[in-house]
């Protein structure tokens, strides 16, 4: 399909734009809308550009209320519990990857959960925001059902992903991953390009494992990573985040007719308050360094550490802009007209 | 091999006399044979009873000081940095658990971390031993090298094995996984008993994937959990617990001549402190309700939560004694007769 470059900047502004209709304040406005085109500009289209359009409808249709703000549920010391009160998950969790520095910032690590949230579209975000503050990061989601447990045919479990970062240079190292081998959108491409997974990906409704999407998508049998021990994550990172934030667990969520009123949690630990601050980033250097030093394998692919492909991808697309289908640019313009309801 | 069955007592006793033998107080050794039984009672026998004779070894040469404590380095608030001094893994990690719990029971979370420790042998007891009392637990060890990160061929990542707890009924559930999908005992042992994996378990020396364990104890290249993604959890695993306790990261560790010295983390969260404390075990059990509904899949295999095959073994263990290779059984007791050196 045709694609164009859009520049971040008109990028960002179109989504405030439709955001500023969509009842959201200057300020909500401006933050969501950097995010959504920081995402997309980062290479993470899923959950950025690609994403926008379904963010719009679930504003129309309330599952996002653009209105709302966290509050403040029970505080105990480094811990503290927040009602997201369905405002868009983005806002909840910047606000929350904030809180989390604060509280470290006095106590050396904090924890904030959050109930009643939305989906945060990329977790690595926060990841980012917290590790090029200085702070190490560690934070969850849970998701609506969507991979089966070990041993099992029928998805009860999230694909809940995790994320973790720690501040590198200036910029930031950060792991950011879900349960499943591969998302039910990265399935569905390969469909449309008619090509096979890498590895297999799931089980065909026979229960043999496969790498080809059309079967996977049929039986909905998506592989979690590791097998038992991806399965055995994701169920773990539910209860925790569930039990941490008093908030909806997959099960819960999974009878909502939309996925929506989510859980999070946030936890942030502040480098600056550890004995060998000053000596951090050569100790990150040198292992980073060993890792580059590495015997490559038969693919001879550059060998890189978590998130360092985006450093590349955003400064090809601030320079180039960013790669969209045009179709859906047009669509999503088409957003940025008067209402006619 | 011929196998016997070690009562419980006895095992725990046996264990006791060698470490008093070895330069244990009374209370060392107590709490030591304590956890090397316990492991084997609860069938994680690699790190139970086959694992204690390197221990002892590992005394001998130094590499473990029975004499040695922790000792704290630095504290900020609910954040604080031990030195293990090369003491016990299992006592200094016992001990960075409760003092996880103590800090938690103060600031709601508690976050240690210990450079210079020792080997914990199996991680999910420290998993048990928080979730029993009530805490939350996320717990996580660096290791030598022992797997290539993705796309390469020669070994400069852990296995680093990581902990999830949360309290269920009297007991727990307990996540406790490395981030190779294999063990290499494991994989040694399906080579003696000449039998495949169920699952591919690394490369061979040409970069295919095999399930076959001769062609992965050759190459060396044991395969991350997820490929890419447990290979880029098991580097950040790595960082962190370097840069949390100030101590040896995977790459200083495997310039030593054995595994000593590794680093490891502890965060406690106390479930007391949340304001859904009195509906925590109610919510846990619908989840685990749910996930006990799923429809099972072409194996039959009971559906089972992390740790609950352990309830069982220990119940089996217990009445009928550990399950030991007599030949191995019989090494051990050698252990106890006085040191002719």
């Amino acid at each position: 399909m045709e694609s164009i470059r859009v520049p971040f900047e008109e990028m960002k502004d179109e989504f405030k734009n439709i955001l500023l209709k969509s009842n959201f304040t200057e300020t909500k406005a401006e933050k969501c809308a950097e995010v959504f085109a920081a995402n997309s500009l980062e290479g993470v289209y899923s959950h950025g550009v690609y994403r926008f359009p379904r963010f719009v409808d679930y504003l129309k249709k309330g599952y996002v209320n653009p209105y709302a703000e966290p509050e403040l549920v029970h505080t105990a010391g480094a811990l503290e519990q927040w009602n997201g009160n369905l405002a868009p998950g983005i806002l909840n969790a910047e606000f929350c990857t904030d809180r989390a520095m604060e509280i470290a910032a006095e106590y050396g690590i904090g924890c904030v959960s959050i109930a009643n949230t939305n989906h945060w579209m990329r977790g690595g975000t926060y990841g980012w925001q917290a590790a090029k503050n200085g702070f190490v990061f560690i934070g969850w989601t849970n998701t609506e059902a969507n991979m089966p447990a070990w041993g099992t045919k029928d998805s009860r479990l999230g694909n809940n992903p995790l994320v973790f970062a720690v501040p590198f240079k200036d910029e930031a190292i950060v792991l950011d991953f879900a349960m499943t081998q591969f998302s039910y959108g990265k399935m569905e491409a390969a469909k449309l390009e008619n090509s096979k997974l890498p590895f297999p990906g799931g089980f065909d409704k026979n229960g043999n494992l496969t790498s080809n999407p059309p079967e996977i998508l049929e039986s909905r049998r998506a592989l979690p990573i590791g097998y038992w021990k991806g399965a055995g994550l994701s169920l773990l990172l539910d209860i925790l985040a569930t039990v941490l934030s008093a908030g909806r667990s997959t099960k819960e969520l999974s009878k909502l007719e939309a996925e929506y009123g989510v859980s999070q949690v946030f936890i942030a630990i502040d480098t600056k308050k550890l004995s060998n601050f000053p000596v951090i980033q050569s100790t990150v250097s040198e292992i980073i360094e060993d890792l580059k030093n590495s015997v490559p394998d038969e693919t001879h692919s550059k060998i890189r550490y978590p998130g360092e492909r985006v450093l590349q991808t955003r400064k090809e697309n601030l320079e180039l802009g960013i790669p969209v289908i045009h179709k859906i640019w047009k669509e999503i313009l088409v957003l940025t007209q008067p209402n006619p309801d």
